[in-house]
């Protein structure tokens, strides 16, 4: 049976059940959003919405609340009667369901005033139109593939499906979803993986597009916009064009057509996201253009219908020489992208990734956040575990998305200023900057394949909403919707391994942020040296005397030299880096002394055999859990701790041999270390 | 172009232009090998065939002429006249081909007496029903596929196929490719991949024997037996039955049903050739059988059409704990098979891999070969250059096989027994022995992908013809037929790269017999670890004080133990164990000084620059062989070498990278070692 994630509805309607309704959208009329809302009270909450405001208990209006967003809303109590009020209806979905949570978390429901800290709160689809998901760890995509079928295979295993259509049709799958995005105050959905390969990139023409704007409708009720992933050279590959030069007319003609179909199917388009001249990818750079001249040819055709273009930051040398330790891949989206500033169109905004290499389980603050200064911007996480465990460890994501946006981008002329200000800060249209993700979510009944896996979606919603939450918050708001039956105890147990999971996961995958140490063929378990000698730019640089990438201006790669001055004179001396990103600035003797007096392989040991006794001890208090919790979610994270427990001991024991050949340096605590 | 290998037709008619035949098979009567030899004469050679042997320059004669093999014959020049007489028209087969071969070498064509080394000469083809070869590197299948097909992509990459017809058709290809293995004097191939996956499981039974049966016809012309490999679980995958225990009634009478209905479609089919208990492939051992119940019930089957069946000793423990150092996969096929000596069926034969690991690019010779004292043997070769370049690198095998068989198995009385010698010595039906190798053949036009690659398939052939040749004289002869026109320094320079090529391979690939540091997703190109911490049973230990496998009775695995005691003591010792298989047998500190006065680690880094220095050597001989050889082989070579520079230099400068970053050691001679 298909799991409800935070939206149980047994646990609403007892939350709702004296409830009743009226909806008032006089001041701008019905509306997809509104008809949505009046749906979900009638069927999700099975409450009334009545026919005189004066006997509901529960008030939502359109109506000026003298806010700055048009989606956030206040909530008071006015004679005994709950009003929610918001100026637009998409405000009212978000105020509705923020309203809901608050009941279901048994919170006071008085003197809200709420309002997102991010204009845009996206969530990217990397699904692909034969039903696969690029880094998906819970089965096929919602939205394509064949009905009914969930296979369980790597990309690119997929067998041949007829592409006459590629869609699922599953559109209940998407209400729900639509619904679970928006309950936490998602604004923005793309559909299809940014690396656009053979069918899809037809999806942005007719028939084609039809069939979107379907979903898209499905969205729109739920104040979500649809947004399409698109091939920068489709002009050339379904345009039947001979160039894809952005500056040339026919091809802005052609790009002009296509968009002015899309808004002719679905008006309220979000736009393009795209990934150009990057891991193979086509991009302006064959024509000799830059990536502004790229952006911004999208940009001017979705321009008139108020669409936008979110081009990816995320631009390297996939081919880089192992041997040239003065390459280095982290000063990429730097290098690529700071000359650009101030060049993009007003309507378009670069997406850069928060860490400067690959949603790493250690990454210290991409240093082009922060040195763009006319540009709107977004940074982009991935809430798929693609190096954080594929959905099988537990790890909660929040504790480290929250440390990076809250990290000083330097950009500040007088103190500290986090990612969330100074996003506002560099824009050149403050509505147009905010967050993206990666979805984690697939046809598997539970939408994560691991069911504490959902958490991550939900606090992701909750941290473009609201960045001043707390991981901690959040988590446990994410365990009492979920297991709203569980005693407080149970509950505890769930949000203690929430808590402590991304410190577990990264005490044996990334000791002090050295990090990449794993399988290449699927970025999963353990691969000390799989990365090591390849093209990627991902090292370790591990000998006999030391280990960890020397970053530093005197005598490293100069990427340091990246950040903003008083922060690279921190992360420059050996003695003032965060110990925890030591390796990923510095190369240093085995021997080195951290702030704790711990030597660097001493850490390593004991965090290794910590992070399989961890586990150990969340497969402890999961069994206690049992008949305490739903049989479905016990069985499932039961079974992923045992998957998990054979992940650490190999971590543990493969990096713990592996630096002791190289240390020749025996565990001071005498524990076994295989030779 | 499709290329004629070592038949040219034009070298072959020059050599005969003036030759007239007559062939006398009346003792035995005409049948399809001699029919063949007139076709062949006919439209190859473009010969006539004279009415009156009188007048004939060749006789081709059925006689008896006293040699203990009923495939030999004999070539004398009687009265002007050449005479080639064998008591069957299988001995005209290769006695035809061996005359045309030496014709062609312009050797003298008089007093020769010519019998094969080994009975049994088998190509094993690793092809599968969708058209792929596994470990195949020269195109599709020349037996299965669609028609005109030719992708080249890994296994399992393959789309899916309809499987309604999965024979490719092309019996043009076969009939040539049957008469490339008949010169060279094969006896035996089997069609399908010893893994028998999905449809090739009903490859033994109607409709689908009828296909394989036109196919063997044409085998049969050129007095080549074929044989299919089979499931083990066939039974129950295809049969009906709900057990494949060997000793069950149900069981036997439905492989004797399988069996009489094969022989009914292909009076000279071979038998079988089987994986069981390996790798996830079914056997005996799910019904608590031995490997000899399972060989013995198949040979029942066969026993009364004359059929054989093939069992490979190739089983191991592929889920291996890379931290139990104790453990050892090169003692697996002594330990699993040595204990059976003497109970498998008169029309068994048990295959063992020449070395105790896995065609690797220097390896002992298995301590099994010479540990069997009654049992019928073959040894099984690759020459699919699956850990040996892939037909990229170019890797003349004979000298490595010629060695390995040359080698004392220390089963002899008094001195020295070769494995040639051996397995005579060993069989129960001296009959039933002799070599097996892995294909290296397909839809490429020059059937092997690299051109120089044909020269393994000939000599495997002419190796196991007549065993005392040496792996020069192969060479040259496979030159001076494929290369006719080319200038005899010409010759000599490509005959001096297949001569030195297996060596260079082995210099940057095998350090030392330390091996498998190969990419664990292809076994091409360098990974040095990547089979480190895995479950292949294939390490190689490397610390930062010394590296190897310490393989000995005294304080290692004790697999020496497995070899007889003189052997055995030399091994031990690390003085006297060979230094080409030093790491192999011991772990050694860098520090160890080989014989010829260097040290280990000095070795390692030596032979790594001189592989590349090899290989610009062979680039740049290679380079002035521009228009004295044919365009297409030129290019051809050339482009390969350009590939196999690059992957020799990143040997080279993966493994002095990686042993300096453990070894912390320099090179004496001061090159450039990457840090």
């Amino acid at each position: 049976m298909v799991d409800h994630m935070w939206l149980e509805p047994r646990t609403i309607r007892q939350a709702v059940c004296d409830d009743t309704f009226f909806i008032d959208v006089a001041a701008v009329g019905e509306d997809a959003r509104s008809l949505r809302i009046r749906k979900d009270i009638a069927e999700l909450l099975q409450r009334p919405c009545v026919l005189n405001p004066a006997v509901a208990t529960v008030l939502l209006a359109v109506g000026d609340v003298g806010l700055r967003s048009d989606e956030g809303f206040v909530i008071n109590v006015v004679d005994g009667r709950t009003e929610i009020v918001g100026t637009t209806t998409r405000a009212l979905v978000y105020g509705f369901y923020d309203w809901l949570r608050r009941r279901m978390l048994g919170e006071p429901v008085n003197h809200v005033v709420s309002e997102p800290s991010q204009p845009i709160r996206m969530i990217d689809h990397w699904d692909q139109t034969d039903g696969s998901v690029e880094r998906g760890y819970a089965g096929e995509s919602i939205f394509f593939g064949r009905w009914g079928s969930n296979i369980h295979c790597e990309i690119g295993d997929f067998p041949e499906r007829d592409a006459s259509d590629v869609f699922r049709g599953d559109m209940r799958r998407i209400e729900d979803y639509a619904r679970y995005l928006a309950s936490v105050g998602i604004n923005a959905v793309c559909l299809n993986n940014v690396n656009v390969r053979r069918f899809a990139i037809r999806l942005i023409v007719r028939p084609w597009i039809d069939r979107v704007a379907q979903i898209a409708r499905i969205f729109s009720e739920f104040a979500i916009k649809t947004y399409l992933s698109v091939n920068f050279a489709a002009p050339k590959l379904i345009g039947g064009l001979d160039t894809c030069d952005p500056l040339d007319p026919a091809v802005n003609a052609w790009w002009q057509a296509t968009v002015d179909a899309i808004y002719d199917a679905i008006p309220d388009f979000g736009g393009f996201v795209v990934k150009a001249d990057s891991e193979g990818e086509p991009g302006p750079y064959a024509y000799g253009r830059t990536h502004a001249d790229g952006a911004n040819m999208f940009a001017r055709a979705l321009q008139s219908h108020g669409g936008i273009v979110i081009w990816r930051a995320f631009v390297y040398d996939c081919h880089q020489d192992w041997r040239d330790r003065k390459l280095d891949r982290a000063k990429a989206a730097y290098d690529n992208f700071h000359d650009l500033d101030g060049q993009f169109a007003d309507n378009a905004i670069l997406q850069i990734k928060f860490g400067p290499i690959d949603f790493q389980p250690s990454e210290p603050l991409n240093p082009l956040i922060g040195a763009m200064k006319r540009t709107n911007l977004m940074i982009e996480f991935q809430i798929a575990a693609e190096y954080l465990g594929h959905q099988i460890d537990v790890n909660y994501m929040l504790p480290q998305w929250l440390a990076a946006i809250r990290t000083d981008t330097g950009a500040g002329d007088n103190g500290v200023l986090d990612t969330g200000q100074y996003l506002q800060q560099a824009a050149v249209n403050p509505a147009l900057v905010g967050y993206a993700a990666v979805a984690n979510v697939g046809m598997d009944d539970n939408w994560t394949g691991h069911k504490l896996a959902q958490a991550n979606l939900y606090g992701y919603g909750r941290m473009c909403w609201d960045q001043s939450l707390s991981a901690q918050t959040i988590a446990r708001e994410w365990v009492s919707l979920t297991f709203a039956d569980a005693d407080t105890d149970a509950q505890q147990t769930i949000t203690w391994i929430l808590d402590t999971s991304n410190d577990t996961y990264e005490s044996y995958a990334a000791p002090l942020g050295g990090g990449f140490m794993v399988r290449r063929e699927d970025h999963y378990g353990v691969g000390i040296n799989d990365f090591e000698y390849d093209r990627w730019g991902t090292y370790h640089y591990a000998d006999r005397d030391g280990v960890g990438v020397d970053r530093t201006v005197a005598t490293g790669t100069g990427y340091i030299g990246q950040y903003a001055t008083a922060i690279a004179a921190t992360l420059e001396n050996v003695d003032t880096c965060p110990d925890q990103m030591l390796l990923f600035f510095h190369h240093v003797p085995y021997s080195h002394v951290l702030h704790d007096g711990t030597s660097v392989i001493q850490h390593i040991y004991d965090t290794h055999f910590a992070g399989v006794d961890m586990v150990d001890e969340y497969i402890r208090r999961w069994a206690t859990l049992q008949d305490r919790i739903d049989d479905e979610s016990f069985a499932n994270v039961a079974e992923r701790l045992q998957r998990q427990r054979r992940n650490a001991i190999e971590w543990r024991d493969q990096i713990n041999t592996y630096f002791y050949r190289m240390s020749g340096i025996a565990d001071s605590q005498g524990r076994l270390i295989y030779r």
